[in-house]
C-alpha cells in the first residue's frame, strides 16, 4: 500500500499540522465542523520532503490528486479543464509554521483556452473571465516558470497608457483579451514552452513549484533568521481549493473579520469588505472597503450567517479568530481562519471578557497572553503615529519613553528638575555620585556602557526609561553638548528617548500612557492564584518599594544597600569611611551611617509591611563609590589653579562660575577651604590608586569586604535589626531578612553569623524578646553552587545571583561582553541569547539545579530564590519554577510579567518535563 | 567493669597511637620486640578527654597507676616511695601527632626526704642525689603547680656566684643540697603548701598536669596553626617509665643515634654520645660528646649492643630511625625511637638502598618520600651557612636561588648577559616585551604581581628563580635605582634572590648546585612504572622541552603559542597584525608569522618526538602584547619632544642618549623617522584605548579571538600541520596535538574544526596522505564542565586549565585576590590553602569530575589531562588520579615531584577512597 499523500477537506486531520500545515489542517477543520468552505483537498509536507528527496512527486500522488480533483468535480458539479461550467482551484502553499518568503497563492488554475471559452459562456461576462485569465497566467508562469514580474507589468501598463485608464477597472473586455495573449507570448518567450493547455500538467507544475519554494533563498533565511527548526516545521503542504468568485456581481463580495476589535478587545463584528470585489481588491486600496456593520443593510441575510460563523469560529477555537469570507451569488464561503493578533489591551481584555462568556477557561484566559506583551502596558510608550527620523540608536536599556531637555550633569538635571522642568541626562558614563540626577530626570541617555553599566541598572530600579552606550553620540560636558556626527545638539535641546528599542529621537514625541487596568489587575490576580512561585521586586528605596507594591509585588527580593550610600548627603561620609586609615576613624564614619540607614530600613519596612524585605549588605568593591582616577587628577589640576586665582596670582576668571567642578559660590571661598578641599581630592586619588583592580569583578567586595571589615557589616546589621525593632514597637509586622553577597564558603557565613549572633543577644537583652528575622545568602559564585549543601546548614535561605553567576559560568565579564564579542557570538549562532539577559539553562542552569538539589538535601525547607536579572524573563521563570524555586525577584515594572509568566510555568508544566527529561 | 585507661609497656598495642600517643605505643612496641627499653606503662589519651570533661580523673585510674606500679616494683626489686633502691620514674606527655608546646618531660619523680637518702646510700653519691633531686623540685614545681622557672633560676645564678663556678659541674653536693632545700621553700612560697612527699601524690598531680597542658594556650595554637584536627590527635597520653641514668659512673653514657647518615643517606652508624651524663648534657653544648664509633674502642661489648639495636629498629620499623639510650652500669636502654627526618639527598639515596638490600618493597621505596621534598634536588639553593640578612621580602614565585647585577631594563639586560655577565631583571613588573630580558637574567625580581604575574609564569617556565610583588622595593627605572626604605639599590649593584622563600639579599650569597642523581633516576624510574597518570610538562620553547625531558616529562601537554609571540623580532610583527584595520592587512602580517611559527614547531616537535605536543592556540587578550596607556602616553611625550630636539628647536641633550625609550644612536635620526615612530605609536594609542577591558580575565580572549579573527587560528593550525608535516618526511615520528582555550560550547568547536578540516584537506591533498593529529579543548570555564558532554563530541581530549576555573568557581581574580584578601581569608582560617597553587578539590573539583563524568559518557576514550599550575602539586595530582584523568602537565621543574606524586596517588588509593566517599 502506497503512502496517503493527500486529504480530501473532508477527512484530513485538523490536529495535525506538522502533516497538513497550519493553513490545510485549519481548512480541513472548518470543513468538519460544518463551516461553509469551498471544497478542497490538501497535499502533505510528507510528500513535499519525498519531493525534495528524489527530485520527483511521490508515485501515485497525480493519481491521488486526479482522484480529488474528481471529488470535487462530483461536490461541485463542476468539471476540470473543460465544459461550460469549469472547476478553477486555488494552489497554496502552507506549511506547520507561518512562514513568509514561500510561494505566493495561485488563483484561477484550471483556465485553459477552453475552458475560458467555458467560463464566458457560463458567466455571460467577458471581462471577468479574462481578467481571471490574465492574473492565472502571470501568477503561474511567475511561479512554476520563475518568470520576473516586470516581463508582464510592463505591457500591463503601456496597454493602460495607450488605454488613457489609471486603474485596472477601467480596462475593458477587449483589453483584458489582448492582455491574455500577450501574456501568452510572454510565458512562450521567457520559459521556451507554450503556456499549458492540460490543466493536470498545470496542477503538476504549481505543485512541484510550491514544493520547491520551501528550499527558497527567502524561505530557508527565514527559518535560520526565527530558529525554526525541523521539529517545528517541516516541509510544506500544498492546498487546493475550489475557486469562488465576490467579483461575480452585486450579490457577491469578499472581506475580512476579526472575531473582536482587535484594538481594543471589544466583543463586537470588526471588520471591512467590498462587493462584487475579489480578495485583492480589500487590501489594494483602490476601493474603499465599508466596515462589516454594513452588510447588515446590504445583504441582511449574509450578514446573519456571518454572525454565525464569526460565533462558531470563536465557540471552536475558544480564541479571537482572523478570518476571510467570500459571498458568492449570496453563498457566505469562510476561506481562512487564524488566531487574531491583537494589542496587549486587547489580549487582556478579551482574556477576561471570554472566560466571563464561559468562552475559556481561567487557564486558557491566562495563557493566551505572552507574558512579555504585557510590557506594553507597563510604560509610557511612544505614539507609533508620531515618530519621526531616528537621531542615534543605543542599547534598550530601561524600558518606558519620555521626553525632555538635554541636560550634561546631574547638579543642573537636579536644579531644572526641581524647577519643574522635564530634563533627560546626558552623560559619557554615570557614576554613583550622579544619583541625584537619575531623581530628577525623566530618563538617561549615556553614550558607553552596556546593558549592565551604572546608568542601565540604576534606571532599571527606578523604573526610568535609558538608553545606554549610544555609541554615536559624543558627549562634552565641558563645551555642553554632544555632537551626532555633524550635528550638535545643546544642553536644553529637547530630545525624545525610547527606552524600550534604544533609539533616540530630536525634539518631543508624544508617548502613550501606561495602562494597568482593571481587567490587568483581574488577569494577574488569576496569575497569582494559579502560580506556585512567588513574585518580589528588586528595590532599594521606599519610592520604588511602593511602585514595586502597586505591581504586584510580594515583597523585596533584593535591596542593595550600597545604593542607600549613593545618596549626594551620604556619599561624603562612605567616602569618609573609605579614606580612613584606622578602625577608629572608620568606625566614627559608620556610626554617622548607622542612624541614616536606619531610618532608611524603618520606611522600607514600613512601607513592605508585612511582607519580606531581603536586604543584601555591602556588595561592590570600595572604588565604586570613589571618582575615577582621570576625574580627580582633573579635579585636583582645577582646584590647584581654582588656588592660584584665589592666592590672587590669576585674575578670576568669569567661565569659572559655571563650572561643574568647583565650589561656589566663588566670593565665599578661602585659600584655606580650596586646600581642605585639594588635600581631601589627593587622599581619594592615593586610595583609587591603592585599591586599583585588574579584575574588579573578581576582586575584594561582597562578604570579602565585610570579613576585612566586620565593623562594616555589623553596621549595616544593627540599623536592619534596630529598624525591625522600632517597627515592631509601633506594632508594624516586619519580616527582615540579611542576605550576604559573593560567598564561597560556608566559613564566610560563619563568620556574619557570629558578628549577628553578638547583635542579636545584645537588641534582645535591650527589648525583651526574641528578633525575628532570616540569615541567608546569595549564590553567585560557582563554587557556593559545589558547596550549597555546606552553605544550607548555616542559612535559611538561597538567593541565586544569576548575573554574577552567568559571568563567572561563561568566563565572560558582562561589560565587555555586551559591547564586544557577545554581539558577534549571537549573529553568528554560536550562542542563541544573551546570557545575561535570558538564563542559560544548559549551563548556568545545571548549577542552579545542583544548588538546589544540594540545598534542600542539607535543609528541607530551604528557602530559595532568585534576584538577577533573569529572574523577570518569561523563559527564565519557568525554569527557576521547575527547579523548585519558591520565588523570583526582579525589577518593579516586570512584576507584572513575572506574575503571568509564573502562572504559565505551573500551567505547562507537563510541556515542559516532557521536553526537558 | 570499668574502662582500661592504664597499659603496661608489655602489653599496649604499639600500632594504636590513636589511644596510647605516639612515643607510649613506640615504647609498648620496643618493649614487645625484645628491645631493652626500662619498664614502664602508658595512660591512654581517652583518659585525658574524660578528666577533660569531667575534670577529674577517671574512677580507679589511680589505682590502676598504683598496680602498675607495683609490676615496676616487681620487674626491678626497686621500692616505690621508700627503701634504699627507690624505684624513680619519668612522666611525659606524648600524643598521637608530635606536637610541640604541651608540658616537657619530669624526671625523677619519686623522690622525696626518704628516697633521696635511699638514693645517697645506695649510690654513696651525694652530688648524685641532691643534683637529681633539685631537678625534679624545678620541674615539678613548673608542671604541677606552675611556678615560673625564674623563682629557681635567679637562687640558683646566685649560688654559683658565691661559690665563685661557671659551669653546674662546679658545683659540689653541699651546694646542690643548699639549693633543694631552697626549692623546697620555693614551692611552699608560690604554690603555698608544701612539696608532696607521698610520691602517688605526685604522680597523680604529674598526670593531672599533662593533662590539662593538651588544652593549654601553646598546644591549642599549634593544632590550630597546622591543622590538627580531633581525628588525627585528640587527647595526649601520658608515659611512666623506670628512670635510668647515664650519669652513674664512667660504666654509664647517653646518645642519640640515627640508623644512616642524615646528611647523605650513608648505611653506616651515626650518632653522638657522653660517658657519665645525663641526656640532656648531649644537647647542653658543654661538654663534646663523641661520635658513636668512639663507642667501638670505649666500650666494645655496649657498642655491639647498640649496632643490634640499630638493625633490630630498622628492620623492625622500615625506616631510618632516630632513636636515644643511655648506658647504666654497662646495661644499654632504649629510650625512644622515631622515623629519621632527613634531607632528600638521604631519603633519596636510603629509599634506593633500603630496596637494594630488601628491607624494603619498591612501593614503600617510593611512598615514603614526600614528593614536595625533591624541590630541593632540582634547583640550586642558597648555601644555608652563607645566608645573610634578608633586604627584601616577596612572593616565592618560581624556585631557585640565583646571583647577579641589578638591571632595570630588558634591552641591557640582554646586552650585559651577552656579554657574559650574570643578571638580575629588576622591574616594577614585567610586560610580554621584556622576554628577551628573561632569557639573559639569572632570575627576576619584581615591585607588582602575584604568583601569576607575567614575570611569575615565565620564570617558572623557564625554571628561573623569580621573586614577585616585593612591594617593599619601590623601583624607579628613569633613575636607574631601586629603593628599600633608606638603602638605594644601583644599577650593578648584586644581589641575591632565593625563589623558594621569596626572599631577597643584598650581595652574592653561594648557591649549592642541583642535584639529579643515578638515584633519583631510579626512583623515578619505579613512580613511572608505578603511576596510573602519565606526567607531561608545560613547555613553550625547544629549550624548556629539553629540559623537561631531562626531567622525565613524557610529552609537552601545554605549548603556549603566546609566548613564542614575545621574542623582541616577532613582536612587531604580532603588533602589526593587531593594528590592522582590514582582514588584508592582518593576513598579511599572519603570513609573515607563519613561517617563524611553523620553524618553532618544527623544532619543539623534534625534541619530543615520538612524544605528543599539546599546542594550545593564541589565548591572551591582544592587548597584552601592546604597552600600556600609561607607557605609551610617555613614549609619545618623549618622541615629541624629541622631534621638536630632531628639528633644531631644542638643543640636543646628553641625557637622551641613555634614555631607554629613544632610538639611538642619536645622529642617524631624521624628522621623517621620528615622525613614523610617532604615528605607530599614536596607532597604538588608539588600538590600546579601543581593547580596554573592565576585567580583561573575563573579556575578549581565547576561542572567542579566534572566533572573531579566524585568519589568527588559521595561521597557527596550518604552521602546526606543516610543521608535522615537515617532520614526518625526515622520518620524525610527531604527535601534534590541536587545543582550544577558553572555550564555552560545542558551537565554537565545531567554528574552529571547520578551518581545521579545510585546511587538512588541502595539505592532505598535498602530500598525498593522512595527517595524524588530535583536536581537544581546554576545560577552563565553568560551562565548559557543565557541557562537557556535549564538547566530548566535538574533541579527542580535555585539558583542565585549573588556573582560570578557580577563578571562576571562587570568583576570585588571582592577581588582585593573591594581593589583596587571599592572604586575610587564609590567616583567619576562611580558607585552608591558596585554591591557585592546591586544587580546591571540594569547590573545583566538582567541577572536574562533572566534567570528566559527562566526558567519558559521550566519548569512552576521551583523553584527560590537567595543565594548570596545580597540576604539580602532589595532593591535586592524587586527587586528579582518583578522578581518573590520563595525565598531568605541570612546569619543567615540577615534573620530577609530580611522577613521584603520580606513583602515591596510585599506591594510596584505598586511603583516599575512603576518606572521600
Amino acid at each position: 500500500m502506497t503512502e496517503k499523500h493527500v486529504y480530501s477537506f473532508n477527512d484530513g486531520d485538523g490536529k495535525n499540522k506538522q502533516l497538513l500545515g497550519g493553513k490545510g489542517a485549519n481548512l480541513c477543520e472548518m470543513t468538519q465542523i460544518g463551516i461553509n468552505v469551498p471544497p478542497g483537498f490538501v497535499i502533505t509536507t510528507k510528500a513535499c520532503l519525498d519531493y525534495l528527496d528524489q527530485d520527483a512527486l511521490p508515485d501515485g500522488l497525480m493519481d491521488a490528486v486526479k482522484h480529488e480533483i474528481e471529488q470535487l468535480e462530483a461536490a461541485t458539479g463542476k468539471t476540470f479543464g473543460r465544459g461550460r461550467d469549469p472547476l478553477l482551484v486555488s494552489v497554496r502553499s502552507g506549511s506547520a509554521m507561518s512562514m513568509p518568503g514561500m510561494m505566493d497563492t495561485i488563483l484561477n488554475l484550471g483556465l485553459n483556452d477552453e475552458t475560458l471559452a467555458g467560463l464566458i459562456e457560463q458567466t455571460g461576462d467577458e471581462r471577468f473571465a479574462y481578467d481571471a485569465y490574465r492574473r492565472f497566467i502571470q501568477l503561474f508562469g511567475k511561479v512554476a516558470f520563475g518568470i520576473a514580474d516586470e516581463h508582464f507589468d510592463e505591457y500591463f501598463e503601456d496597454v493602460k497608457v495607450t488605454a488613457g485608464v489609471k486603474a485596472d477597472i477601467g480596462l475593458t473586455a477587449e483589453h483584458l483579451k489582448e492582455i491574455s495573449e500577450h501574456f501568452l507570448a510572454v510565458v512562450k518567450r521567457e520559459a521556451g514552452r507554450d503556456f499549458p493547455q492540460d490543466v493536470m500538467e498545470q496542477l503538476k507544475l504549481a505543485v512541484e513549484a510550491v514544493f520547491r519554494s520551501w528550499m527558497g533563498k527567502r524561505a530557508v533565511d527565514y527559518r535560520r533568521e526565527f530558529n525554526i527548526t525541523p521539529d517545528m516545521a517541516n516541509g510544506t503542504a500544498v492546498n487546493v481549493c475550489t475557486m469562488v468568485f465576490g467579483n461575480k456581481g452585486d450579490d457577491c463580495a469578499t472581506g475580512v473579520g476579526f472575531t473582536r476589535n482587535p484594538g481594543t478587545g471589544e466583543n463586537e463584528m470588526f471588520g471591512e469588505y467590498l462587493t462584487n470585489a475579489q480578495g485583492e481588491d480589500v487590501v489594494a486600496g483602490i476601493r474603499t472597503p465599508k466596515p462589516l456593520q454594513s452588510l447588515e443593510d446590504e445583504m441582511p441575510d449574509q450578514y446573519e450567517q456571518l454572525v454565525a460563523l464569526r460565533n462558531t469560529l470563536e465557540s471552536h477555537y475558544q480564541e479571537v479568530q482572523d478570518y476571510e469570507f467570500t459571498i458568492e451569488k449570496g453563498t457566505l464561503y469562510c476561506l481562512q481562519t487564524r488566531n487574531g493578533k491583537m494589542n496587549a489591551t486587547a489580549m487582556v481584555k478579551t482574556s477576561v471578557d471570554m472566560f466571563a462568556e464561559e468562552l475559556i477557561t481561567r487557564d486558557q484566559a491566562l495563557l493566551r497572553i505572552d507574558p512579555e506583551l504585557l510590557e506594553q502596558l507597563l510604560h509610557p510608550r511612544l505614539d507609533p503615529d508620531k515618530i519621526t527620523k531616528p537621531l542615534a540608536t543605543g542599547l534598550p536599556a530601561s524600558p518606558g519613553a519620555a521626553s525632555g531637555k538635554c541636560v550634561f550633569d546631574a547638579d543642573l538635571a537636579e536644579k531644572l528638575g526641581n524647577l519643574g522642568e522635564k530634563v533627560i541626562l546626558v552623560r559619557e558614563e554615570t557614576r554613583p555620585e550622579d544619583i541625584h540626577g537619575f531623581f530628577a530626570a525623566e530618563g538617561i541617555l549615556t553614550s558607553r556602557g552596556g546593558k549592565t553599566s551604572h546608568a542601565a541598572v540604576v534606571a532599571r530600579g527606578m523604573g526610568k526609561p535609558c538608553v545606554a552606550g549610544a555609541e554615536g553620540i559624543e558627549v562634552d560636558t565641558a563645551l555642553r553638548q554632544a555632537q551626532v556626527g555633524d550635528y550638535v545638539i545643546h544642553e536644553g535641546d529637547v530630545i525624545t528617548l525610547d527606552g524600550a528599542t534604544g533609539v533616540v529621537y530630536l525634539g518631543e514625541i508624544p508617548t502613550i500612557a501606561a495602562d494597568f487596568s482593571d481587567d490587568l489587575r483581574t488577569l494577574l490576580g488569576w496569575a497569582d492564584d494559579t502560580a506556585h512561585l512567588k513574585v518580589m521586586a528588586n528595590a532599594d528605596t521606599p519610592a520604588a518599594a511602593k511602585q514595586a507594591l502597586d505591581y504586584g509585588a510580594m515583597g523585596i527580593g533584593l535591596c542593595r544597600t550600597e545604593r542607600m550610600f549613593n545618596a549626594s548627603e551620604r556619599l561624603p561620609i562612605v567616602i569618609d569611611m573609605i579614606l580612613a586609615d584606622t578602625t577608629e576613624e572608620r568606625q566614627a564614619a559608620l556610626d554617622r551611617l548607622l542612624p541614616i540607614q536606619r531610618a532608611d530600613f524603618i520606611e522600607l519596612f514600613t512601607v513592605m509591611a508585612p511582607n519580606p524585605v531581603t536586604v543584601r549588605l555591602l556588595d561592590p568593591p570600595m572604588h565604586e563609590f570613589l571618582p575615577t582616577e582621570q576625574d580627580l587628577l582633573e579635579q585636583i589640576d582645577n582646584l590647584r589653579l581654582y588656588r592660584d586665582v584665589v592666592r590672587g596670582r590669576m585674575a578670576a576668571l568669569t567661565t569659572f562660575d559655571t563650572h561643574p567642578e568647583l565650589p561656589k559660590p566663588f566670593d565665599e571661598l578661602s585659600e584655606e577651604l580650596v586646600n581642605d578641599a585639594l588635600i581631601k581630592k589627593e587622599r581619594m586619588l592615593k586610595k583609587v590608586r591603592e585599591l586599583r583592580e585588574v579584575n574588579p569583578m573578581l576582586g575584594h567586595r561582597g562578604v570579602r569586604l565585610g570579613i576585612a571589615y566586620p565593623e562594616i557589616y555589623a553596621m549595616q546589621i544593627e540599623s536592619i535589626l534596630e529598624a525591625a525593632v522600632e517597627c515592631s514597637k509601633k506594632g508594624i509586622s516586619v519580616q527582615p531578612e540579611i542576605m550576604i553577597p559573593q560567598v564561597i564558603t560556608s566559613q564566610e557565613l560563619a563568620a556574619v553569623k557570629r558578628s549577628i549572633d553578638a547583635l542579636t543577644e545584645k537588641l534582645e537583652k535591650e527589648v525583651g524578646e526574641k528578633l525575628k528575622f532570616k540569615f541567608g545568602t546569595m549564590i553567585e559564585t560557582v563554587r557556593a553552587c559545589t558547596r550549597a549543601g555546606q552553605l544550607a546548614e548555616n542559612v535559611e535561605f538561597f538567593s541565586f545571583g544569576t548575573n554574577d553567576l552567568t559571568q563567572a559560568a561563561f568566563s565572560f565579564s558582562r561589560e565587555d561582553a555586551e559591547n564586544k564579542f557577545l554581539p558577534m557570538y549571537n549573529d553568528s549562532g554560536i550562542l542563541q541569547d544573551n546570557p545575561f539577559e535570558v538564563l542559560d539553562t544548559m549551563g548556568v542552569g545545571q548549577l542552579i539545579k545542583m544548588a538546589v538539589d544540594n540545598g534542600r538535601k542539607a535543609r528541607e525547607n530551604l528557602k530559595i530564590g532568585i534576584c538577577g536579572e533573569q529572574g523577570g524573563h518569561p523563559e527564565s521563570i519557568r525554569f527557576c519554577h521547575h527547579a523548585g524555586l519558591n520565588y523570583v525577584s526582579c525589577s518593579g515594572p516586570r512584576v507584572p510579567i513575572a506574575r503571568l509568566a509564573a502562572a504559565h510555568a505551573q500551567l505547562l508544566d507537563g510541556a515542559f518535563k516532557s521536553a526537558h527529561n
